[in-house]
């Protein structure tokens, strides 16, 4: 397959046009970003083991009836997607307290939440991906009523299939980020990936606070052996049969 | 009436104990602070304006049916109010995207809100005061559902009639905070204050965007003639009879 053009590069990947316009290349790349891109780095293998673990975790959602963007992995770090228009909303599932619901509300780390918080943020680096609350989701009018009603929706069964599978792993899924778009059809798709660098995940064999941690948060907190970290995660996430 | 013990002091007010538990007295400070306190400064007279603006506009909602703490003016910038549990919340109600709301979405200033927003803000100024989503108030407990509930009706109805009252003062009410606190007998009354230190009030006869402002952006914005502003409105709200 020849790749096309660069259509938009991210802090994580690089979309590319194909010779079909309903089909992108997604090429998953080594660099990691945090804090709206105010902390650059690179993570060794982070890209082919992202892409491994997203290509693993969409045919799960596909195999579960959840429709997404994926159609095929093509090489190491390179997956064939459906050109979605994305809906410019991070759709945040968190199971338990972390990050930044407990920097902005003082609720302890760990506090289970049940049931789990479906939170919308507008998709926009220069305002910082600000929280929105329904009302204000509503007024910036980025998608219907009955848009964002399906988004909860498929929000939630994403959470319980990924929840069901991380435990197989032996890993606790504390939260994770969504992003959607909308197929050529007008149908919600899920988009964008879901690995390592979109999840909180805690390894269930820890109980230490920071040896647990198998996800981002080790390069965003400069906990060290962020690869391994993510090398635990494809090792056990392809261990499993979807 | 002799004054009690300090209990409390506040950007903008003190609270003293007196005779009666069940009733203290606030003092109104010329204080402004802004940004969470980082600016601080002092509108001359703002005390004695805003005690009497908040007095006028609490016997507005007193005679509307809204339960407040407001007992009685007892000088120029002092009145006794009921004791109350205040509860820590911050509720904001928005008939016109400004502030916060414009900086944090990008929502146009002027934009209007219709139905208006009711927002819930955690009171906490070493969290900055940050925004709460239905789902982050209910997780943090700080009141029941019926509470939230009643809060809301409660702020819904003020709008009403403050947008009316303001009205007739050539006023447009943008926005404004509440705080409320519950009674002796559990009951949610209406707290804290209302005044230009608590509202974004729009002169009507004035169409630059500057100009119009009539409420503490004046000194948040170092737009000038702050006092000037306060004392425009208290003359205003103080012609209408209530």
């Amino acid at each position: 397959m020849s790749v096309g053009q660069k259509l938009y590069e991210g802090k994580a990947k690089i979309l590319y046009a194909t010779e079909d316009p309903e089909v992108l290349l997604t090429y998953f790349k080594d660099d990691a970003t945090a804090f709206n891109a105010q902390k650059r780095g690179s993570i060794q293998g982070k890209g082919e083991m992202n892409c491994a673990i997203a290509t693993h975790l969409f045919k799960l959602m596909i195999a579960n009836g959840v429709p997404t963007h994926f159609i095929e992995q093509t090489s190491g770090n390179e997956m064939r997607v459906k050109a979605v228009k994305i809906i410019p909303l991070e759709v945040v599932v968190r199971n338990i307290a972390a990050g930044s619901l407990c920097q902005q509300t003082g609720l302890k780390l760990g506090t289970t939440l049940n049931p789990p918080l479906v939170e919308f943020y507008l998709k926009d680096d220069a305002l910082g991906d600000p929280l929105l609350t329904p009302d204000r989701l509503r007024v910036l009018n980025l998608a219907s009523a009955a848009q964002i009603e399906q988004l909860i929706q498929m929000a939630n069964q994403i959470n319980s299939v990924l929840q069901t599978f991380f435990q197989q792993c032996g890993i606790t899924l504390v939260d994770f980020k969504l992003e959607f778009g909308t197929d050529s059809r007008g149908e919600i798709i899920l988009a964008d990936e879901i690995s390592p660098d979109t999840c909180r995940l805690w390894d269930q064999s820890e109980t230490d606070p920071d040896r647990r941690v198998l996800d981002k948060d080790r390069f965003r907190r400069d906990l060290g052996n962020v690869e391994g970290a993510y090398r635990q995660v494809m090792e056990r996430v392809l261990g499993q049969t979807v």
